[in-house]
């Protein structure tokens, strides 16, 4: 019987580095923005939201809004202009979002989705939905790059040792292959941080940018694993959860 | 009296990223390619090379060969046609290099430093300088960003540990702020390491790739500290060591 190969890990700080991946077409794409896009995204699901359109640009975002669309957003950490939503994660957890559509824009989460567009698959990640994504992964078995939405295409540390945490379970649970310094990096941070997250990233630059603005009031929420199942899947420009696939 | 501020100092985890860093044409940039082209550079200059004229592109580098310059080339670790010296540290141990000058092309390094060209002051950075390096920096007292080359755009464990080596020193010594979040994760990074270089280092994807192709003799060299005084700085197009400035 043949011995199946292990499949392959890698993590990518930041939208920037995307491009010099190779095998990104083949692989399934796990977008993160723990500050707080995906977070937001996968509190929306769990919240009932029926789907959610992640558009890169305001201008595009502003149509949508025209034509009845309820809209999220923000830009540097601030809700933008005639947002019915900032990208709060406690914005979503509202009977409002019930079987409607949310377009969503952001300063780095969407830009990141936009970036990973042409890719087969593409999955939602964040603390909150941790586990069932690793489980969805090892049952797709195949190669997976984790994509952090970083801030504005620089390295930050929330994305990362989340990035961590799922190298952390598929290399235990389904022995992937860390098949990029970033992923050994990541899993080292993480192991760094696991045991107290919240102390760990109490030095990172956009807790401050957040603190700043007044909305750290989520980092706690941001950093809680496990405490949904859904897993938004991008199909056809816009985010449905898997389960109504 | 005025408190003097403290001095920032950020990461670059690849030339991908550089473009988006806010202050980089009045900070001091900092280039590292460990494996293996500044640590060649330092160890060209402490072996007597004049002059280093860093070029990107293969073509202008057999140009230079054809007005009879010295050239020292690799792609993807392999020497390049033609080349007087590959870019490994090893070549440059001869008295042939003794005050002439090489040019000098690779697959990482000298992106970068062709990245950082418009910045005001540029310093090649190894483990074979790091306290010479690091001295100079805090005698300067400005702002700094160390730009690791990378690996084809792609983050590597042994430039973020040197990084890290750099943040350590100027954080101890002379209280810069680690301003960004890939300083942080350096610092850690650089903190697993230090023990035992080597050993951290083992795991890393470069490393393998110059196993593969039989070139890890120099991997002991490259993380050997300071042994050499030379601070090669970049200066119209050239590098030359700073002593001669």
């Amino acid at each position: 019987m043949k011995k199946e190969e292990n499949k392959n890990l890698e993590v990518c700080f930041s939208p920037a580095n995307f491009p010099f991946y190779e095998n990104k077409e083949n692989s399934i794409i796990v977008i993160v923005d723990i500050l707080r896009a995906t977070t937001a995204i996968c509190t929306a699901f769990e919240y009932g939201v029926a789907k959610i359109i992640p558009v890169p640009s305001l201008q595009e975002t502003y149509k949508y809004k025209q034509n009845g669309y309820l809209i999220a957003g923000e830009r540097d950490g601030k809700v933008i202009d005639g947002a019915d939503f900032g990208n709060s994660p406690f914005n979503f957890m509202t009977e409002n979002i019930k079987n409607k559509t949310v377009v969503i824009t952001t300063t780095n989460g969407t830009q990141a989705i936009e970036m990973a567009k042409n890719c087969a698959e593409i999955y939602i990640g964040s603390f909150l939905n941790l586990n069932a994504l690793c489980q969805l992964l090892i049952k797709k078995n195949k190669n997976v790059i984790i994509l952090c939405a970083s801030w504005k295409n620089r390295f930050n540390l929330e994305d990362s040792i989340f990035a961590g945490a799922v190298c952390e379970i598929l290399q235990k649970k389904a022995n992937y292959n860390l098949n990029c310094d970033s992923a050994m990096a990541s899993l080292d941070l993480w192991l760094l941080a696991k045991n107290n997250i919240l102390n760990y990233i109490e030095k990172s630059s956009h807790r401050h940018r957040l603190k700043k603005l007044l909305l750290d009031d989520v980092l706690e929420y941001c950093f809680t694993k496990n405490i949904t199942n859904t897993i938004p899947v991008f199909k056809d420009n816009y985010l449905i959860d898997i389960s109504k696939l």
